[in-house]
């Protein structure tokens, strides 16, 4: 790996951890989201994200991007990563405001680097691929003015996510395609999104990106001067007394938008590098179980769990015993002091049951 | 009350309450069975049952027979008894023993009394007609030398009931009908059941009787020589300190026989009080839910419950906030550190699960 690693210096990664915990309500809370907790086993989501990158971007140079009040349980769960590569967004500004700072913090540290951009709630599989297809983008981005996004190569017609169109290929050496971005689309219906796995032209929009310290900030400058000016504001003080003080002066007036409107959809030199490994956002308990060993059953459990007559369920059973009794297809998770229980074809009604509570003072404390 | 009290004076309770939690766990373990939860509000079962006899039966003349792993708890939750009305049975050896047991302290406590052995996990109604079963069916005991059975007036067809047939009616003033006591029958198929309905000449086997502490002994001598005989050790030593260990020493070679077959299905002097008040054995959460109030969705809810889309549960949330979202017919019961999930119609299948438990030691400490 010492010969990989040599391959990239200057090599950055920016990681989009600032999601609150909604659908994994109560196992996810506002103090504890997604990319805090351990669904798949001992590491949390944030650490398997820094995990997958060993051997192509060392924990010094990895940047964790979260909103203020989750700097502390964000360090405090981050035992591998430097204390002062966790940043906290004073508010919530979208991915471009987002992007902006983790390119004013790289651009402090290194003004010739490149760096990822790359997010904590996904699963991945055949990482090698995917360290791979990481390497060979940060490559491009070194020589040329580029802006990398990686589109996964979809294996079914997902209409959960958006799609990004690729066009004329790249020449560059090596197993990983680029080719030319010709479009970014929304979330499709049904329809479209099967003629466009069909068609082999449509890739999902992963929401990770590779690109040098230089492209990016010309962007910003081309299309978004507001965050350009940020850039240069922030980038004399990180790692200073005044960055907190500067940055909530900077984030707070700046529109709410999202990358690829801000830049992706703008900018004349987008690549898609094509992302051939497995890649799941397991945005719900069931998309997590299928990640989980089953017993006879086809039960997933996790903790104490006792099953009679009951068969597909889903139940996570924190610090306590649970009984389940004839039931079928339920998901069952106890977690700190609140409970749900919900049909697996109702998963993402859990949001609406988090919404429910955060209207309701009597309730705040349980999410 | 005053002049009904005089009229039933040497009046002795001895209220059977011996079970273990099986149908009610979580809520029910084998440290606080039914007889100890607080089903139905602020009262314990066996507290109501105390309650019920108000202006006849003062405390001070109420016995409460357990099991003798249960005095302490029992006696935690029983203020109003004085702690040496409550009596541990040293081993479980069925009614016949437990009637006995009570039968010498009664004895001990007051030759001339008459005592009524009533149950601690049933709900009651129209308590003024139950008292004054009582009321009647203890002066009748005082007056004859008789055995009376309480049976129930049955509402429906009822298969988990054992069943009194009736005889002659017996002539004595007052509102309650005393008749002879022909039979007692096991529970009934359904058929069965709705042919003793419909013929008016049976009735639900309630496990409430009344008799004198004379009449009760000259029944054992006739029919059970052994309960007899522990009866005359024990009479001399109630309330003493030797009370213990004679019980222990005459409990325990005990066969383990009901009362309805050690003497009831023999005695020739049995007479069957009708009770025509509400009564119900409450041996499930359905049962005990139908007892309580819904919201507009026929939940019935205790404690902190979220419900969206979520119809006709049963959720009790000790100590936690539960959400259920898009469930029906469910049982959602979390107490201490268990929690029971199963559909209404499983209800009875608890009792199961608690089997389970305590067949494998790494689950003991949560039943």
């Amino acid at each position: 790996m010492t010969e990989n690693q040599s391959d990239v210096d200057h090599s950055y990664a920016v990681i989009l951890a600032g999601g609150y915990g909604e659908r994994f309500w109560p196992a996810s809370t506002s103090r504890r989201p997604k990319q805090l907790l351990s669904l798949l086993g001992g590491r949390t989501m944030l650490e398997m994200a820094v995990d997958r990158l060993s051997g192509l971007i060392p924990p010094e140079r990895v940047i964790v991007l979260t909103s203020q009040d989750l700097v502390g349980p964000t360090i405090a769960l981050s035992p591998d990563l430097p204390t002062k590569n966790i940043i906290g967004e004073p508010c919530r500004r979208d991915t471009a405001a987002a992007v902006a700072l983790g390119c004013a913090v790289v651009k402090a540290r290194d003004p010739e680097a490149v760096f990822c951009v790359l997010t904590a709630d996904h699963v991945m599989g055949d990482l090698e691929l995917f360290r791979e297809t990481l390497r060979s983008g940060m490559e491009l981005a070194r020589s040329e003015s580029v802006l990398v996004t990686i589109g996964i190569t979809p294996t079914e017609p997902s209409t959960g996510f958006g799609y990004v169109e690729a066009g004329e290929e790249l020449e560059v050496s090596g197993p990983t395609r680029f080719r030319r971005a010709t479009r970014f689309v929304e979330k499709p219906d049904l329809e479209t999104a099967k003629a466009y796995v069909a068609s082999g032209e449509f890739f999902w929009n992963s929401g990770m990106f590779i690109w040098s310290v230089t492209a990016l900030t010309e962007a910003f400058v081309a299309y978004q001067p507001e965050l350009a000016a940020m850039i240069e504001s922030l980038v004399p003080v990180v790692d200073t007394a005044g960055f907190d003080h500067a940055l909530a002066e900077a984030f707070d007036p700046l529109d709410k938008i999202s990358i690829d409107y801000a830049l992706m959809e703008k900018a004349d030199n987008i690549v898609m590098a094509e992302g051939a490994f497995a890649w799941d956002d397991v945005g719900s308990w069931p998309a997590v179980a299928s990640h989980l060993p089953t017993d006879g059953d086809g039960n997933v459990t996790i903790g104490q769990v006792v099953a009679l007559d009951a068969s597909h369920n889903i139940v996570l059973s924190q610090d306590r015993l649970t009984a389940i009794v004839g039931v079928v297809d339920l998901i069952v998770i106890h977690a700190g002091d609140a409970t749900l229980i919900c049909p697996k074809d109702r998963a993402q009604d859990v949001k609406k049951v988090v919404s429910m509570l955060r209207e309701n003072p009597q309730w705040h404390g349980f999410t």
